[in-house]
């Protein structure tokens, strides 16, 4: 049997830095299931005591202390939740201090200044690099191809959109792609829109054998998710990218986030996470 | 004269949890400028050696000690970077014994478990939501659109399209998002493929100063823009939306992860981090 377990994500604003750090901790504990709640907007004395009701109403159940994952600035706040009968991990607490003493500063204790819209700037940024994302998505258009940050290249299906919108959203980087297609390899040259952004152009490619699952799963049976026309198609796209000098590589293992930061180290781009 | 200080973001993987984890704790400093460096996919004893030379010439000019926020699952890669002149706090190494301890369970070790796509499963939905937020966005089809988690709706520019598309990569919720036109409002209902799917409707409003702004931005001195008109059409789809009894918020001073989480809570929707 599995052991389980349930853990709580407490914070004063959208919970996803709580849930992120947590979820990087839990993945390092093989054969436990995790049964996990988030708490958003937990901004009061009042809202933490409904917290702590239903912290308790877990841990009584007897399935094993609850664990709660918390980034909390307040110091009330955090007071009732600590009351807890449960493992309390905030990580405001942990290290602001820290943080305080070595920048020889007083924090301000201000709620909700993660992931605020309060920077118009950085707003009006975010916005147009995921509009330029979504208006330059599979070489829809070759209009302002010029104001890409990033063009993307390769076949249909190797990842090229998610990681698009990734950059974007995440980092508000304007990211365009381009699918590579047989008429690419028959011209044996890129597209003409790309051939003078060869500084911007980063490559996806992928094992064959993923792509066809890939591919086999939206169109079974076709000749576009056959392996024999996948081992073509990244062929001949390799083949392609090589003769442009074109850096590529593998998202066959790859996380969306994995092949986006990837790509921002290799194009040494140092961009503001979100 | 602001101050300013440089900070480390180190990781054995992407770096995206180092750096949400630091901005969440810089954001409670102002007054300062912190200058951003990521150093990510730091996953040898060599490599970290490379990142504490880095440390150290920043250290050496003499603009205060760097901040180094990291996630390194090694001690060994970890070791390297406590000899840097900064201040290191390492997320990994302060939470992982508590947590060891409150389990009961050593942990494993084992680098690169977040934002890893070794659950397939995982992947395919997140892929499959990125699709159909693309899909379905501003209304371009009606068709599976009961298979909407999430249909979002308001009039152009409330932010209905980042808010789906935040849906779809970070919680892999499927997205789907109708615009509000002078049409409906004319009509007095909503069009007809939205009115049997009630539960999963959710409406986005907007301030109209905010609104002509936004607009403006894209279509100076057009109708579309102007104050009067933004003002008609807000007012309209909010007597849509109250009659139509469609819960919504105020987007205008919200983040998209605001908003995004908001509507996951209202929804009452618990839902995966990726």
């Amino acid at each position: 049997m599995t052991a389980r377990r349930t853990v709580f994500f407490v914070s004063d604003g959208t919970g996803i830095t709580a849930q992120m750090l947590g979820h990087s901790l839990l993945t390092q504990f093989e054969g436990t299931e995790f049964d996990q709640v988030t708490l958003s907007f937990i901004d009061s004395v009042d809202k933490a005591r409904e917290c702590l009701a239903r912290i308790e109403q877990e841990a009584s159940k007897g399935n094993g202390q609850p664990v709660v994952f918390s980034t909390l600035v307040n110091n009330d706040v955090r007071e009732v939740l600590r009351k807890a009968n449960a493992l309390c991990l905030d990580f405001f607490e942990t290290f602001i201090g820290p943080l305080e003493a070595g920048l020889g500063l007083p924090s301000s204790h201000t709620i909700g200044r993660s992931h605020s819209a309060q920077n118009k700037q950085n707003y009006y940024d975010r916005i147009e690099a995921i509009n330029y994302a979504m208006a330059h998505d599979d070489g829809a258009t070759e209009l302002e191809i010029d104001q890409a940050d990033v063009i993307l290249v390769g076949v249909s299906r190797s990842g090229k959109t998610p990681t698009c919108l990734y950059l974007a959203l995440q980092f508000g980087v304007k990211a365009a792609n381009y699918p590579l297609i047989p008429e690419d390899f028959d011209r044996k040259q890129l597209p003409r829109a790309l051939r003078s952004r060869k500084s911007t152009l980063f490559g996806l490619s992928i094992a064959p054998e993923r792509l066809t699952e890939i591919r086999g799963s939206r169109r079974p049976n076709s000749k576009y998710a056959d392996l024999d026309n996948c081992r073509y198609e990244v062929e001949q796209a390799e083949i392609l990218m090589r003769r442009e000098g074109i850096r590529w590589i593998d998202s066959t293992a790859k996380s969306i986030e994995e092949i986006a930061t990837t790509i921002l180290r290799e194009l040494r781009m140092e961009r503001h996470l979100y």
